[in-house]
């Protein structure tokens, strides 16, 4: 085995060429056999098997800066910089995590989780090189779907013009999560496809040749036809004409032909951008033959593929999302939905089956795909924005600017809201209430269970305004679901346990831990009210008022951070309505960031939990026993 | 007069085409006079007068939508949609708005402000309009500077894809607010001199006839050269190969040419870029020499263009933070500075001027200038962004998941913060505090005087993690300015007159206000303890238990939305506490959009003025004296 041997980029060196393949086979394997215990994101690792070998075995890390965009396929870099032997905990509570990460290795010297930062953060660490006259390496590995988010078209535009000595790896494996999308995914293709024009380079040359120009009658003309011919010589004319040089298209799979591109890239002067051409899956057949399912996977059979069944139980509520929103657009062809770049995550694959003409995957684009769907509720068509929490951040001015402050009948359907699980603090949906709550005309909503989420969303698109339902990324509560939808009356919540001593006003998927609280507190002779609050944007200040002329104490709870959320709105309405001697505990997210492990891991260390929340108002009882 | 006539689209249209260019020049005049006395965006309007003409002349609005980018340039719009005559009250409290505005006309049919949004909202109508089966045209106007915006290039790949009927007219005035910048903007400056390549396109046409095809021993290779070719006579390559057919560049002062090239546009199939070269302040000598100073203007006299002179007074704080930067940079040479496009309202040319190397502009490109500044900060630089509140807005998630998540150390000097005045709803930096607010590891303050600001801006450089200074676009406060920087203790507050009745916890620019509201109280016998907050985040929980210890009634002001900002925290801190009966009323924006008008008007509009707050502290006396 090698790979034993490999626990740093300088014994990767000490390899010969001639065994960099043996290498690559190697990895592949531990890289089958790791994930099928532990799963993970398979496809794009395998896909970068080679690349990320090239990369280290030429260039010179930790001085030469590699950053790895989105960062799930950095697990190859991971394996070749000593975290080989902690993949058995990867992406678990406490153990090796998912995405490139300061503080696990001198080598990841840039954090991601969300797309198409790579491009800007290397700018930057370009410019401190050149600004403190140091000479290393700088390198951006970038995937094709993450090159059309705004930021890497941004930050290539001004990469471009400055002329910086930067390396950008485009990782173009023709799919990035979702099929791709766009018209700069079109010209990737035909550059794909131009291999050929290499050959022809030096026939076109010859040719030219031959025309005369000097004192030709069409001199001037014959200049500017062999002007224009480096269109043809060199194909990455997008590229080009941003002032990068071209480099490619590269079989990412071919460690010579990897090595000798970016060995003439680290040599070249300015912007370069090596256009390598990977599969994803690469070497494992079921991945290859099925690279979105096979993008982030669960535990599986190494022969077959076949993924560990998970037991029945309740359906998740992404996919009574996606259920819904088919049935509900059944009924009203002013119903689309748009998406950026999350279709299969948002389980959109059966809306886009029934209504491929009223399904938009606009790609890796949040803020477009937020005012496209602005644009549409214009005419009166009602665009339905699938979108997960973390990446809304993305398209949050557009949500100010564009939808809530025209008053436009768009739909936030927010996926992945609280805790995210494995993929952790980059991804969690914690921060969407607070940033969406300052923004008037718009209704945030979150449902207590899978058959609330589609009376959520039936209220959604009828209602004549920006509104957002927020909903977990897990399993539904198992509850039976209605077959008529019903209209949820805005700003009104429900009472789901009678009580007196206490009340505990939940949100959304925190309904089912507090009644659960509420099982523990009778227990022990209190008996606590359970509100489902429903809508944290209009509050149901009758419902407050009423707990306010009862005097009762109130736990209000969130999967979300406590700064500025729904326990804060409370707060605020309290304090407006000058309700002095009212008792809010606010509990949610407190201010840290919250890493990887399962979603119960998670909940359990910041007390969102049926056992902590019952501790928290025994707590508060026993305190004001003592004060009487 | 030709202009009295024209109050519609319908009665320019009954114009001779010959007539038009006298309108043109009418409309020049009434911008001219009517802007000397109301100040507004002269030299953005001055270049579209023949466009927007053109356009209402050959299109049908409001059933051809036209959706005009930023907005400040649709004054000319305005005054052919039957608005010339509210003309006096522009950018005036309830008067007519400086941006394109639903309200206002049927002819407004998208509201702008912020740079980058017509494209996808163009997207939006176009999709919306096939989906409907109607054939209605839509026609944004964008500038060179908004169309380098990441969501802008997002909506180019986008509508390059699908192959939209769709018209673009690219406004190139060769300079947004400030200079362009980027890689995108060296193509456009090469695409203005290649008006020569029309010529040459016949005579190559005709070599290419010369050259034998068929059989000939190179035939493929010419049949490329062919192909090629486009990339010559179509000189907008970059366009093209997003999937726009590319016509121009045309002389946007010219009435001929632009009609020719815009009926063409309106013919062509799919989506269309027109490339209107057009000259900022065109027909006024002062504006046309100086379009930076002349984009946004006060009032001034017509025949020199000399501005009225504002009565001397304080320095204004963003004119404090130049010069404080400058003498930072002095003496610590890690320090640089960062703005998308915002180089002169940031008030960063002289910093610009004495370190070139150390100041980038990066271009309408927010969320690349965040991540931009984390790249530079992982490598020891110590980035300042200095960025508008309202413009923040749309790198909010760099925010999050690049400078916060890593703990980076980049200053944000958030410049616009509260209420903006003239420019009103879709500027105001208002939302700032409670969408950054959520955030681990950031610090957030706000200067009470622009003594306090340089202070702020010293610490903030020797932070080492993510920090925020927000401050007013308005003059300070007059103070004398220290010699010697002073670091501010982070999270403590500043008692700044004693008082036992109330206290006023006042943020940043609130705190001179209140401390007049606490003058008039005075009078009345009522003693209000003021403080200067200083920070948002930390807070200064020493002060809050102090308070809650002595039990005064707290009144938070801060200059920015109530819906989880400042006075929010102090409620989540007390609630925390568990500091039950503790009186705190939060005074700031409620929960709509404030309008334009005047900074002072949108204040008593909100009730954030010395009498509005006196007042509240009053009635809140009276109530407990009633109750005692």
């Amino acid at each position: 085995m090698l790979l034993e041997q490999i626990n740093s980029p300088d014994q990767l060196k000490r390899l010969s060429v001639e065994e960099l393949p043996k290498l690559a086979e190697e990895i592949r394997q531990f890289l089958i056999e790791s994930l099928s215990k532990t799963g993970g994101h398979l496809a794009s690792n395998l896909g970068v098997v080679e690349l990320t070998i090239a990369l280290h075995y030429l260039f010179d890390s930790p001085r030469d800066k590699m950053l790895w965009d989105v960062g799930h396929q950095a697990y190859v870099h991971k394996i070749l910089t000593n975290r080989r032997e902690m993949f058995p905990t990867l992406r678990q509570y406490k153990g090796l995590c998912g995405f490139p990460k300061m503080r696990e290795s001198e080598h990841d010297v840039w954090e991601t989780g969300h797309s198409s930062t790579s491009l800007s953060g290397a700018m930057g660490m370009a410019t401190a090189r050149d600004l403190k006259g140091e000479d290393n390496k700088v390198i951006a590995i970038i995937g094709d779907g993450a090159l059309t988010g705004g930021m890497a078209l941004e930050a290539l535009n001004h990469i471009g013009e400055t002329k910086k000595d930067l390396i950008v790896i485009l990782n173009d494996n023709e799919m990035s999560i979702s099929p791709n999308v766009g018209a700069l995914h079109n010209h990737l293709a035909r550059l794909r496809t131009n291999k050929s024009y290499n050959k022809i380079k030096e026939e076109v040359e010859q040719l030219l040749m031959k025309i005369p120009t000097v004192g030709a009658p069409f001199a001037k003309t014959v200049e500017r036809i062999k002007d224009s011919l480096k269109y043809l010589v060199v194909s990455g004319v997008l590229f080009e004409t941003l002032g990068f040089t071209y480099i490619g298209p590269v079989d990412g799979h071919k460690l010579d032909e990897l090595m000798e591109s970016l060995r003439l890239a680290g040599k070249t002067k300015g912007p370069v951008l090596v256009h390598v051409v990977t599969k994803k899956g690469y070497g494992y057949k079921p991945a290859e033959n099925d690279s979105v399912v096979y993008h982030g996977v669960g535990t599986y059979k190494i022969e077959s593929g076949a993924f560990q069944k998970k037991a029945g139980g309740a359906p998740a509520y992404p996919a009574v999302f996606g259920d819904t929103l088919v049935r509900l657009a059944a009924n009203d062809e002013r119903i689309v939905a748009v998406t950026p770049a999350m279709l299969t995550g948002s389980k959109l694959e059966k809306f886009q089956a029934a209504y491929p003409d009223r399904c938009f995957d606009v790609g890796i684009a949040e803020q477009h795909a937020v005012t496209f769907a602005a644009g549409l509720a214009t005419q009166g068509i009602k665009p339905v924005l699938a979108i997960y929490s973390t990446f809304l951040q993305r398209g949050y001015d557009q949500v100010v600017h564009d939808v809530c402050r025209q008053n436009l009948p768009v739909v936030f359907a927010i996926d992945r809201a609280g805790f995210v699980g494995e993929d952790g603090e980059t991804h969690q949906g914690i921060y969407d209430i607070s940033f969406l709550r300052n923004q008037p005309n718009l209704v945030i909503m979150m449902p207590k269970d899978e058959n609330e989420l589609q009376h959520m969303l039936y209220t959604a698109v009828n209602h004549d305004g920006p509104i957002a339902v927020r909903y977990s990324k897990e399993a539904g509560v198992g509850v039976p679901m209605d077959e008529e939808f019903r209209v949820i009356p805005i700003g009104k919540s429900e009472c789901v346990r009678e009580g007196n001593d206490v009340a505990i006003l939940a949100f959304g998927n925190m309904v089912p831990i507090a009644l659960a609280a509420s099982e523990r507190l009778a227990a022990d002779g209190i008996e606590a009210r359970v509100i489902n609050a429903r809508f944290a944007k209009p509050l149901d200040t009758e419902c407050l008022d009423e707990l306010a002329r009862e005097q009762i104490p109130v736990f209000t709870v969130e999967e979300a951070c406590i700064a500025g959320g729904f326990g804060s709105a409370v707060l605020e309405y309290y304090a407006a309505q000058e309700q002095v001697g009212m008792v809010v505990k606010v509990l949610g997210v407190p201010d840290y960031y919250v890493e990887h492990g399962s979603i119960a891991e998670q909940r359990a260390e910041v007390g969102l939990t049926p056992d902590a929340i019952a501790e928290e108002v025994r707590r508060h009882v026993a305190q004001k026993i003592q004060k009487a």
